[in-house]
């Protein structure tokens, strides 16, 4: 076991109703609120009025508009220009990860003087960030349990995964009935993007009995309520098991401890997204047999092996290998069962930009670290072959 | 699923060595500290020197001498006046589960007027609380990442679960090196009293699929972990390993969400260690197998076929009674397997006080509301039992 410092005090406040105590846990906090939300979802549900109401006492600026893969220019510059301006207390972040992400990097921007690029590019350490409560409408990200957030830069075709403790939201309300309205397209990526984040901790050098039960019962968990979900939508216990199943994954919950793996497949679903930007979970979904594929050795059967066992429940009474490929093609059909395109060409991405990409990858996201070291020759043929 | 409300802000500082932190950690919270501990154990690891020469820099006042089931009288009431003739900052304790669940109630009665056994009891509800810092030498109790401990005043064999979230450690020191000298008895009591908290959250009347199998995995985890760390006492991995999975048992985390279950066992153990000072985890031990057994039934068959199947691998294609019989025998050989002595006449209990004892828990802990409810009859003959 490695060592480790773990803390996420993050309280979770999840279950039917529970935004009702938002005035009472607002108010800790200040009186000026930045509301950032997306598109008009969380109107068109109800809980965009229902949020004004609870909070008519407060002074509420609105951020509305940021978009998945939320935006350095111009989500994260607005926002932060509108806590400036506004001498905001605390930021309220009503929708999924991305609204979420996206007010983390507003939080710290918030209280620094320069370009808030420079601390997402890590060029310069925030030394504090406004307060984040956030109201979660998509169960996916983990955003709400993790100190983390993805942003874009279009004009560079970067998208970084941008990491500091000041960036926990202290107070997140889970609600499973506003994952309701969610479709069976975003139930399935959020379940594809969760159930990478599992997998990024499990297929890893050295484990533990606790972690990867932990981590094999998030899997199922997460493939059971996924379809359980998309056939009946206002199903609230599967909503809520995938509700929290989800809220546990980028934090290190699942896997303090174990040795680190690099995280390889969101090195390249952040390229993918950055240069096409297709949707997060289904571009995890479409990469991650083909890296299965790829990485599969006699150095690395043993934990394919117990993945397929423990996970899809796979005779183990068989040669390794043949165990391994059955898990890697339930995997794959899995995915598919949940109707997600499994090729790349069908999210719009050909040949043409394939080895520009995989250097993009090669040069910025040190896979060479990974548990499987990746090279540039490596992400290009995973991508080849994931067309 | 239920609603919840979840936050552990503690800082987990995991690992052989993460204790030359402990300077850094401390300075954040004062100079003046009270140092807690027990017997001389930490003195013979050279932990105790350790501390000291780490902390030079710091007042340390002391208190030692705090036993297994801490006492209020002299313990407690010791600590608070130290705390509060010596204008004390922070305390650190040094020891297992006893130290630390001491130095909780010290900490909050040190920030207290009146008698601690106000707040201990919940006549009165604590304002605050003195930061506490933990180096954890015994993996067990959990202690170390919740807000509660068990205190006993022998005057009124009171043996009170104080639990405020005020309570919880700022920073949890976990060194599995500083379990090595841990004997193969407390080894065993730690084990079984860390498989209790587990098993007290799994026998509920509904939880997941991400709940079942993280708590089948802490299970498997301590039976395994423990039988090889009684093995070998320097194995780090097992000592690691078990120490990480006592940690979760009691702030929640291992069943968020799950329907609740009066924690029987340890409503009739607390009574058990109260009249009679036996260790903790022993008298869980012993209990558990035959509170399955007089809770076993068509209603409850379902859950003791789960466990059976899951944590120990039974034959599925069975009788479920079959099965849920040969669970509960797996776990009283479990138990006999690492030495603990399984009769309640063995740690020197007989039938004279059994009607009392059973009485005062019908009284005292609520247990017409666990999960099976058991009135002052059933607590008598699950004692009568176990003798």
């Amino acid at each position: 076991m490695q060592n480790f410092d773990y803390c996420t005090p993050t309280r979770l406040l999840f279950g039917q109703g529970v935004v009702e105590k938002l005035p009472e846990v607002m108010s800790r906090y200040g009186k000026k609120i930045l509301l950032t939300y997306g598109g008009g979802s969380i109107k068109k549900m109800g809980l965009y009025d229902m949020v004004k109401e609870l909070l008519k006492e407060f002074t509420i600026v609105e951020l509305s508009g940021i978009q998945p893969n939320p935006k350095y220019d111009p989500s994260v510059l607005e926002g932060v220009k509108l806590c400036k301006e506004n001498d905001i207390d605390v930021i309220l972040s009503v929708g999924g990860g991305s609204v979420l992400d996206c007010s983390k990097a507003i939080a710290a921007g918030a209280k620094y003087d320069g370009d808030p690029w420079d601390l997402i590019s890590y060029k310069v350490k925030a030394q504090a960030a406004l307060p984040i409560v956030d109201i979660i409408t998509l169960a996916a990200t983990g955003s709400e349990y993790d100190c983390g957030g993805v942003i874009s830069r279009t004009a560079t075709n970067d998208k970084i995964g941008y990491v500091d403790p000041l960036l926990y939201p202290v107070v997140s309300f889970l609600d499973p009935t506003y994952t309701f309205t969610v479709s069976a397209k975003q139930t399935a990526a959020g379940c594809a993007d969760a159930m990478n984040h599992i997998m990024e901790q499990y297929f890893c050098e050295d484990s533990t009995i606790l972690n990867d039960g932990f981590m094999e019962a998030g899997l199922k968990s997460l493939m059971v309520n996924a379809k359980k979900c998309i056939e009946d939508p206002e199903d609230y216990t599967a909503r809520a098991e995938m509700m929290l199943t989800c809220t546990y994954g980028c934090n290190g919950i699942y896997s303090l401890g174990n040795s680190p793996t690099g995280w390889p497949l969101h090195g390249m679903e952040h390229v993918l997204s950055a240069y096409y930007d297709i949707t997060h979970g289904v571009g995890l979904a479409i990469i991650t047999p083909r890296w299965m594929k790829h990485v599969l050795s006699e150095k690395t059967v043993d934990r394919f092996v117990k993945y397929g066992v423990h996970v899809f429940g796979i005779d183990s009474h068989q040669d390794p290998f043949t165990i391994a490929n059955q898990a890697i093609e339930a995997t794959y059909k899995f995915f598919e069962s949940i109707h997600i395109p499994m090729h790349l060409k069908e999210v719009g991405i050909d040949e043409s930009r394939i080895d520009e990409m995989a250097k993009h990858v090669a040069d910025n996201e040190g896979l060479e670290n990974a548990w499987v070291p990746l090279l540039r020759q490596d992400i290009a043929e995973i991508f080849r072959a994931s067309l």
